[in-house]
This record gives structure tokens, C-alpha cells and sequence, in this order.
């Protein structure tokens, strides 16, 4: 065989039978073992002997060579991903899969100079009278990327938190939160965040009903008191902040809402939103009452809620709301009387609904039911407008006839759960009880794929219990259709051993070929939260600055400070103490402070670097004070200096060879 | 071509031919070409055609084999590294070098369930007035792997921080970070954590001098009332603790000390430490005096401290110390005058010290010397015998003449800052100013290169500004020589746009063959802290837990809790609510909590589970509780009910397909 002859198509026959070879019979490492051979073959030959030593398999070799990213070359596609409940962002390259970096939203996070005493954080500034103001942690669930006509624009990402009903704000020119709105009338709210095609407002469904605005009721008045929401938050392009005055929710009976999406197209200016619990079920298992999980499973239809944002919108214009806990909130009563609310039964818990790329339909997977169930909006409109009702829930929401808006129903599988798109002409859904992603048909939608409409072409395995998947562009009006990751909960044997908290598991896989061809590429351990849900935006829509635009900048107006100095000073006004301080590698200036013990301190602090990466840091022992200081960056510490003693501060970050000497001393000295 | 002969051998001769051809071609991705092509080679095909398009090259396919780790295996090396001022640890495997997981150490992390709420865990059980009751975050520098003869034994982890003098403990049976032991003689402490051979004792080397125990005095007392200081923090396998009263610090002159490392085999029982500022500047550049920078950077030679340990132990024993702020201290006098300090001469602005895997050698790099300078143990024992000195420091320390304990002085390049070892007689150094990584030989060590002794063997450049770099196993008597990790603080135009705050670069380095031959093949963002330094260990060498050992687990005394219940009940005892609540897939029990506002709540979390990764979470919104409560653990939490209202109560990890029904409430009926 050493000697035999081999076709070039043979490749990889060629590559199998050199793995199944000792490498001394099959090739050589380092020594040239024909004239040909030389310097040029020594280190793919290593490769080859990598593939072997590793006993890597066909589909491994293919797994690496689809995901690897060479030094200094870039990913292709950027995936934000939310850190579920550890309250950040991740930001994730495709194909390589790697962390990229994470994002601090709702948590503090020092590397990154966040909720340390560093005043231009919305943590430093959180709206007064919600929970940002006592919790510091959050549970986010999903991120969504301001779109323009429909299409990821690169501007701004928005992150909901379950845990407390609130929306983060993030700014892709340095990819920093800016912002936090605050819900102020239900505690939880699970199903944010979703756009509208122009982001004009940002749509968060709630979950767990309560009473409304914070109120009591015993869960016996569960029926009468609890109430369903959905808030839909403005949002500002110009101001790059949710603009909380003219944004509103609206009452809904105390099903329990989970998540939406945008009508797009022919759909745009609706909303669909699904809900679970339609038997309000009010649990109690310590009573011998069943416990929520079989109670909320009685009924084989919940209601997928459609609501008219246009119209909405309008009413709120027209003053048709009332105002509870500073909150603009229409009734449910208002919202069925001028037609905003319409009711769609759909199967068993659902979980996810999506929009399909050209608007036409809405993807509703019910967990419990094994098909996914795609609704005609342009049926749901004409059902409408014949009042082609099957009459009305107990709270009075017509319900359209079932038949009159499906279109169709695919079977796919144990529990299914989300939806995405492609550019082929597939819908993707998560199996969540068959760990799998099924690939299916559309109909008559943007693209086209070859097989017939509205059926189930493939599933691939997924390693385990999938939740979200996300494709590149999948939620857009022009889904790119490379990859999909799925974002699985479980990760069981998938890992190295790391003790009883398992890292979850996101695999990339590539949907790049028709047919029943999805395959998984890569294994990506998550160990640092469990993302929910994920967006993919290709890596040239984004913007970034490098540095900052002029050295002075505050971060959280985006604009220049009038506290940046390229000199150090310190002002002293009785106990009040300011400090303006440049930095640059590789000192502080000034490098002693002499105050007295109880003396107010506001430092300014000025990173006069204009290259790239050049970040310092700034600490102070003992007074909870840890800033990043990005190239241009002023930010504004303060702190009551209440201890005698000496405090050394210095740079966190290794900026220089002579990094450990950029330190300087902070004197405390003590009240006679 | 395509009917060309070919040798077995020529394989990746064969490879650049193809990445030379259109596709079209060179081979066929997904048609047969050949009778001999079929199923067995499609695959195989999809991988070169992927080479192709991506214009990978040689050494990227090199890299993409080498290091991906296909879907269900695992890693052979877990590195653990410091999260730098992220105030984490991260655990990372290699050669796939990827992200494993975080582990919370000194900031609360609400994934983890570390720190919002959960009292098993050190951030709720603090030393009463350290730092770490008023701080919630942390500069973490050197981890160290616990220790027996010399080798990791994968029992226990420590992690210094720097900003505030504290070390901390991590079981990695869990994973989970059991202790703080907090410095209270001096607020920074740059140089921890280094172990002896069998993990007596954590060092931990000051940095910026002060006085010391909190004390005030002007700077212009600098070298009479400021001092260094070496941190002997005593460590109890048994218990898993650091045994803070039997721990002890040696007071030093004001220079800056820095790393250390322990002393192993004929050095067993000796610490060496370096220091930089032996010029005692104080800086004041806003005086027009010469910043820190400049001032600190005067003198050609510092001063390596050489500590006799286990003649401080007994002088511990014998009571010859004084106790400062609670903390045993020996006086820099009675270091002097019982032969437990000496100081050596060494090049100028030390980072790094390294005892070689015999423990014959001390490696010294100075970062503004282009050498790295090895001394002999040997030679140095002699002449402190031989009390061969060129005299005494001003402070009295006795200086070892330089060239009596000198073994030979490599030239690397600029900047060297740390070396690292393997198993084949080389050290490796990393060079900061010229962003590369030196291979060197060592003489008359453990091993023995083919090279001669004490020679500069290559190079390698690493992208950019390596501070530390870690070998698997580097830091024992066994290094075991496969991979070395460069920790790259800047990596400027490596990764896609993040925005003005870079990641760093952790690039994997093969070090497998002799000579010249050092490769990058990897490089790894890291955005979510800055690793400052890593230990590598073999996976195998770990005896994880998969699930806590029995139900109702308490995982910060790893025993068995007495609050641990098989079924739900509430205890009511006037104004205290005491809730007993086990969990397991999909409920809680209770699902219903009334109380009244104002009563006092404390609930016993139990979760029943004993299967893999059936992880359950528990929140309360606004109460800022997050717990996950992983299988078998019990936690518990408290809070006062001081606001009336609903509160829902959700399982925050995504546990089965009725997860989201994972709920109940929690009703705060208002005081009349």
C-alpha cells in the first residue's frame, strides 16, 4: 500500500486509510520519506500524524476544520446570547465558537469596572422605586437586536430580566449597558425581549399572574385580582433609551403569557403572544391540590393572544388609558372593546411563536402536542373582520375559530418548543423531550425549499434537552441560513468532570446543505450562565468603536465629560475633596492623595490613551472602588474616606511592562 | 492530476495540491467521483471542500486538528486560571481551550447561587473585620493547586487577591469555593498564592508597602514607618481550611516584594521571594518628583528574599513572635537575628522567580535585564553558611554575594518576566516586551535537553504582551511537557470588534518536540476577566463529584444538614416563618407561602434529585434571592417580608419540559 496509486478525488479514502495505518507504515511525521517530499510537507504531515495520535474520526476532522478561526483571522458571525440567570450578556463568535467576551448587565462585574463605585453605570443610576434598587442580580432570558425594516441593524441590543420585569438597554458602539427600564406592575415577566420591525417598541409578555402594581390578594381571588400583561416599552433611536413615559401595557386575564414575536410584512403593526395556564390553575400541592405542573396541563387548547400594536398605540394617543404606579396601562376591557385583543386557541402549553421570514405566518410549537401549528395571518385578518369567532373567553376576548386561521399542522416529534429560519426555505424547531432539532418545510413563504410544503424533512440529534435554537438571522426578514445553533440545557456526560453544577452545552450545527443533512459541528461548553435565548448577526453589520471617540468621553451619555483634564489637580472645598486624574502608562497623576479621615472624595479619572487596547484600571483597597478605564474614557468615583490608614491604589489592568509600578498611595489621616 | 499516482506518504503533499484546485476539480464534496468513493468518504470530502472555501493553510488545519475535541470526549488538561480583576477563577480545557466553567471566589455570581442569599458559602460568612465584609469584588492573581511530594494532587485550590490581601479556598471535589482567609496586616498582597510540597503553607508576598495593621503615617515616614511583608498562611487538609491562628506573616523592609515560589527536594524547606523597589522611591510626580515608573527603576540590582520556612515555623512555636492586629508576626529583627532571612543580589526589577522540577535552581527574571538568572541552592546554602556576604541592607538583612550563589545568567530578549518547565530538560520564559515565548536548557536538572546547558534553544511570538505563561504540570517535580498556555494581556487586531474593552489572548503553544520547534496552535479570547496566572492539570488527577454524597447536603461543612426534609412544611414560631422545601422535577413543596409583612422567613431548600445535572434554581422576585440548588444540596436563605404583596417564586434552571410550571407564590398579606 505504500506504494500503491491514488486518484486526487480519493482524498479522503486516503486520509481513512492513513488513520487506520501505524504512522511509521503510513506516512511520516518529520523525516521526508520521497523526493517530493520537503520542507513543505512537514507540517501538514504533523497534521496528519495529529489525526492519527488523536484518533480523530471523518466527522471530527470535519468539525475541526469547519470551526477553526486561524490567529488574527475573524468570526464570521456574532452570537448574543443571554446569560440566563447570571444576569449578563455573552457575546459568542460563530463558527468557532468561542466566548468572545461577556457583557455585564444586570450584575455587577469588576473587569469590566461595573457597579464598583464607577458612577456613568445604569447600576449607579437605576430608576427610582423598582427592584434595581434592591436586587443585584437578574435572570435573562431574551436578547433582541434592534432591527430597521425588519432586518438586524447593529445599533442596539435589549435583554430582558424574568426575575424582576425588566429591560436592558445596550449600546453595540462599545457594547456596554446603558440603561435599565424598570416594570412597575408585575414582579416577573418572562417573555421580553421582542421588537417591532422598526424597534419601535420593545415586547415583553409577563408570566406568573399577580395583582396588578404590586397589590395583595389571597390566591382564592385568583380569578377576580390576578391579571396577565404585556408591556410594550418605546424606544428612542435618537436618544438610544427606552422611553418609559410613552411606553404602556396591556390588562390580560391571568393566563400565563409567555413569549411573542413582531408581525413583519404583511403582518407588521400585530403582535402574537402566546400563553399556558388558560385552566388557571392556582396549584397548592401541600393542600392535596395537584401541583402547578399538572394543573396547568388539563386543557389540549391555551390561546395564542394577537394584539393590534397600531391600534394600541392610537388608543394611548387618544388619552383611552389609565395610569397605574406611574405606568400607562390600557384595560382588558378597553383592549377588547376597540378590537386590540383577539384570542387563537393553539395546542398544549405552548411555548414558543414565530413569525416566518416573509410575515405571512406564525409558528406555534405547543410542548405537549408533537406537531407545530402555523396560523394564516392573512386568515387571522379576514376571521377578524368576519367576526369569525368561537365565541368569547370568560373575561370576553373573542376567540377566532381554530380552522379559520391554521394553515397547517407538521408532526415532529416529543416537545416541541422554538422555531427559526432559514434562506432555503426551512423552519427549524427545537425538540426539547427528543434532545433534537427537526428541519420542515414552509409553504409559500420567502423562499422555497425543494421538498413539498409543510413537511418534516430531518432531525438531527442534540446532546441534551434543547431549549432555544438560533440561526444566523433568524428572526429577520432575511434569515442567511448557515448555521444554527442549539442552546441545550443539559450537557450530562458531554464535559470533563466539574462537580455538581454542569456547564450547558451549545452545539453549532451546520444547515448549510438541503435535505436531511443537519449536522452538528461543535460542542460549546457554557459554564458561566444558561443562555435562553440567542440572536446571530453577521460579524460587518456591527459598528464598533475601537477607542473612544475624543479622550474625555463619558460612557454613559456618549458624550464628552466637562470633568476630563490632561493635567492632575486637586481641588479641595472644605471636606469636600475633587480629584481630576489623567492616566497614561505608565502612572497615575497625582500619585499621593492626603485627606482627612471623614472627607467627601470625587475622582475623575481620565484614560488619555488613544490606542487601541491600552486600558488601565483604578482601585482602591478597602473602599469597593474598581473601574476599567478604556482608551479616552472619564469615569467619576466617589467615596466617604470614613477609615484612617494608607491605601495603596493602582492599575488592574497589565497595561505596560511597568504595570506594578503604576501605583500611588491614598493618605487617610486620622481625627485628632 | 486527477488520474495522477501518488505515494501513501506524500499525504499532505496531496492536501496543498487539492487546497490548490477550484473544488470543481480537485474533488467532489458531495457526489462520488470513483467506483472506490462512497459513503465512507463523503463526509471526509465535506471537510477538504470546507478547507478549501475557508482558506485554511497548513498550520490552521495543524491547529484545527490538534485541537478540537470531539462531541462526548474530553479534555485531557484542565487549567485553572486566575479571572484577574474579575475577582473569579476559570477553568479551561485543553488542548480545546475552551471555557469549562467559572467558579465564583470573591464576587457573588447568581448562576452559581453564590452570594444572593445562600448562607453555605464564604461571601455570607465573612471574617469579622477583614475587607471582605466591605467589598464585593477582587483582583485575583496566582492560583495554586494543592500539593503532596511536589505533585498536584487535585485536592484543593487556592487563589489570591491581590487588591485585598485575601486567599481563598476552593474544594474541587464541588468545585465550589469553601473559605476566605483575609489579610489584616496589610491591605494589598500582590505575590499569593505559592504552596510547599505538601501544602503546609500558602505564601503570599506583599507588593506596595505600608504600615502595617491599618495603621496612618505620612509617606514621608516612608522608610521608618512603611514595611513589606511574607504571608505564611498554615493550611489544615483535614478540615479544608486555612488555619488562620496558626498562620503567621514576617515582617520586611519597604521594598515592593512580589512573586515567590517554594523550594522542593534539596531546597525543601527554603521560600524564595522577589522584590522590586529596593530604591524605596515614593513617587509624587504632581510634587515634580519622579513618578513611581522611573523612581522604582534607579538601581541595577534588587533583592531575591531567601526564607529559612521551617526555622519560622519553630520560632512560631517557641513564641518569638508578636501579635499585630490578631495575626502572628515575626519582627524583621528576629528574621534576622534567627537566620530565617537573607537577600540576594538579582537583576533589576524581578517578576518572576522559579524553582526548577529538582529543586536545584532558582530562576530569576528580571524584566528590565534581557537575562534570566539562575542560582544554585547549593551555592547559596554554602555561603550562608560560609556567611559569605557582601554585607547587610540598610534595615541589617545579610546579602549573599551575588556570584557565590550565581549559577549562569541566559540572554533571552526583553522583558522577561516568568518561566515555566517540562519534562524534557527545557524552562520557557516568557518575554513581554517582545511578545514571545524563549525555550531555554537547563543544566545538571531533573531532565536534560539535547541541547547544551544554560542555552538559549527559540523563540516563538505570541499575540501580545505575555505576562505569565503556565506548562501542564509546570510548577511541580513532574511536569509532564505537552502544552504551554500563553497568557497574552493585549490582543489588539486578534479577535472580532468588541468595543474599546479588549479581551486578552490565551494562545495554546505546543511544546511537544525538541529544538526550535515551538508552535502556536490556538488562540483563545478571554472577555471575561483577565487571567493573570494558571496552573495546568491532567484531568485524570481530579476526583470530582457528580452529585453531592447524600440528599440534603450541606456544601459548605460537606456533611449532611439536619434541615434537610423529604417533605414540605412550614414552622410557624410567632413572627418566624421556618420553611422545610424539597424540590425535585417539576415542583416545589409548598407551592403556596402566606406570611405577614414584617415576619421573618428562613427556608431549607432541599433538593431530592440524584440524577446528573437536575440542577434546580429558586428566586424570589425582589427579595434578591437566587439559588441553585444542585443534586442532593440543601441551602438556606432568610428574609424579612417587609413588603406586602404577590410574589412569585420560579425554578431559574431549565430542568425539564414543565420547568416553567415550576412555580408558586408567595403571599405578604399587609399589616392592618
Amino acid at each position: 500500500m505504500n506504494k500503491g496509486c491514488l486518484q486526487c478525488t480519493d482524498f479522503l479514502l486516503l486520509t481513512i486509510a492513513l488513520l487506520m495505518m501505524p504512522v511509521s507504515v503510513g506516512f511520516a511525521a518529520d523525516e521526508p520519506q520521497s523526493p517530493a517530499a520537503g520542507l513543505q510537507t512537514k507540517l501538514p504531515a504533523d497534521a496528519a500524524k495529529v489525526i492519527h495520535e488523536r484518533g480523530l474520526k471523518p466527522d471530527d476532522i470535519l468539525g475541526a476544520v469547519s470551526t477553526f478561526v486561524p490567529s488574527g483571522q475573524y468570526d464570521d458571525y456574532m452570537m448574543f446570547a443571554s446569560g440566563g440567570h447570571s444576569g449578563q450578556m455573552f457575546v459568542i463568535g460563530l463558527p468557532s465558537m468561542r466566548l468572545l467576551r461577556t457583557i455585564a448587565v444586570f450584575e455587577a462585574e469588576s473587569w469590566q469596572g461595573y457597579g464598583f463605585g464607577v458612577k456613568e453605570t445604569p447600576l449607579m443610576n437605576a430608576p427610582i422605586g423598582g427592584d434595581s434598587q434592591k436586587v443585584g442580580w437578574a435572570d435573562t432570558h431574551h436578547p433582541a437586536l434592534s432591527e430597521t425594516n425588519g432586518d438586524y441593524d447593529g445599533q442596539f441590543l435589549f435583554i430582558g430580566d424574568k426575575s424582576h420585569g425588566r429591560i436592558a438597554v445596550i449600546d453595540l458602539r462599545d457594547f456596554e449597558t446603558k440603561q435599565f427600564a424598570d416594570g412597575t406592575l408585575m414582579h416577573n415577566d418572562h417573555g421580553g425581549c421582542f421588537v417591532t420591525p422598526n424597534t419601535e417598541y420593545i415586547i415583553e409578555g409577563a408570566q406568573y399572574a399577580e395583582p396588578l402594581g404590586g397589590e395583595y390578594a389571597p390566591i382564592s381571588q385568583y380569578k377576580e385580582k390576578y391579571r396577565g400583561l404585556a408591556t410594550f416599552w418605546k424606544f428612542d433611536r435618537q436618544q438610544g433609551r427606552i422611553d418609559i413615559e410613552n411606553s404602556f401595557a396591556i390588562e390580560l386575564p391571568p393566563y400565563w403569557q409567555d413569549l411573542a414575536d413582531a408581525g413583519k410584512g404583511p403582518s407588521e403593526g400585530w403582535v402574537f403572544m402566546n400563553s399556558f395556564n388558560t385552566e388557571m390553575a392556582t396549584g397548592g400541592i401541600e393542600k392535596g391540590n395537584p401541583p402547578f405542573e399538572a394543573g396547568t396541563a388539563q386543557r389540549d387548547m391555551d390561546y395564542l393572544h394577537v394584539f393590534n400594536w397600531k391600534k394600541a398605540e392610537a388608543l394611548i394617543a387618544a388619552s383611552k388609558f389609565e395610569t397605574k404606579n406611574g405606568f400607562k396601562l390600557i384595560s382588558l376591557k378597553t383592549a377588547i372593546d376597540e378590537g386590540v385583543l383577539f384570542f387563537i386557541p393553539e395546542p398544549k402549553s405552548p411555548h414558543g411563536v414565530d413569525v416566518t421570514p416573509s410575515g405571512k405566518f406564525m409558528v406555534v410549537a405547543g410542548k405537549l402536542d408533537p406537531h407545530v401549528t402555523i396560523y394564516s395571518f392573512d386568515k387571522m385578518l379576514k376571521a377578524i373582520e368576519a367576526k369569525d369567532f368561537e365565541g368569547n373567553d370568560e373575561y370576553g376576548v373573542p376567540i377566532i375559530r381554530f380552522d379559520a386561521a391554521m394553515e397547517a399542522q407538521v408532526e415532529l416529534g416529543l416537545g416541541p418548543l422554538h422555531t427559526q429560519f432559514d434562506n432555503q426555505g426551512y423552519a427549524y424547531t427545537s425538540l426539547f423531550l427528543e434532545s433534537a432539532v427537526a428541519r420542515w418545510t414552509l409553504g409559500d413563504d420567502k423562499f422555497q425549499a425543494p421538498e413539498k410544503p409543510w413537511t418534516l424533512v430531518g432531525k438531527v440529534p442534540v446532546q441534551f434537552n434543547i431549549g432555544h435554537l438560533a440561526t444566523t438571522g433568524g428572526d429577520t426578514v432575511n434569515p442567511e441560513g448557515k448555521y444554527l445553533v442549539a442552546l441545550n440545557k443539559w450537557s450530562v456526560d458531554r464535559f470533563s468532570k466539574l462537580g455538581p453544577l454542569l456547564p450547558q452545552n451549545l452545539q453549532l450545527v451546520d444547515i448549510g446543505k438541503t435535505g436531511d443533512t443537519l449536522k452538528v459541528l461543535y460542542d460549546m461548553p457554557m459554564g458561566s450562565g444558561e443562555p435562553h435565548y440567542a440572536q446571530i448577526i453577521k460579524a460587518d453589520k456591527l459598528k464598533t468603536w475601537d477607542v473612544y471617540p475624543e479622550v474625555g468621553w463619558n460612557t454613559l451619555t456618549q458624550s464628552k465629560s466637562d470633568k476630563a483634564v490632561m493635567e492632575g489637580k486637586i481641588v479641595r472645598d472644605g471636606d469636600n475633596v475633587e480629584v481630576y486624574m489623567p492616566v497614561i502608562r505608565s502612572h497615575f497623576d497625582p500619585e499621593h492623595i492626603e485627606i482627612k479621615q471623614g472627607q467627601h472624595v470625587t475622582m475623575h479619572i481620565t484614560n488619555l490613551e488613544r490606542t487601541i487596547d491600552a486600558t488601565h484600571g483604578f482601585s482602591i483597597a478597602g473602599y469597593n472602588i474598581a473601574a476599567s478605564i478604556e482608551p479616552g474614557e472619564t469615569v467619576t468615583i466617589e467615596f466617604t474616606a470614613d477609615k484612617p490608614g494608607v491605601y495603596p491604589y493602582y492599575c488592574l489592568e497589565f497595561c505596560s511592562a511597568l504595570h506594578l509600578e503604576m501605583a500611588g498611595y491614598l493618605m487617610v489621616k486620622p481625627k485628632k
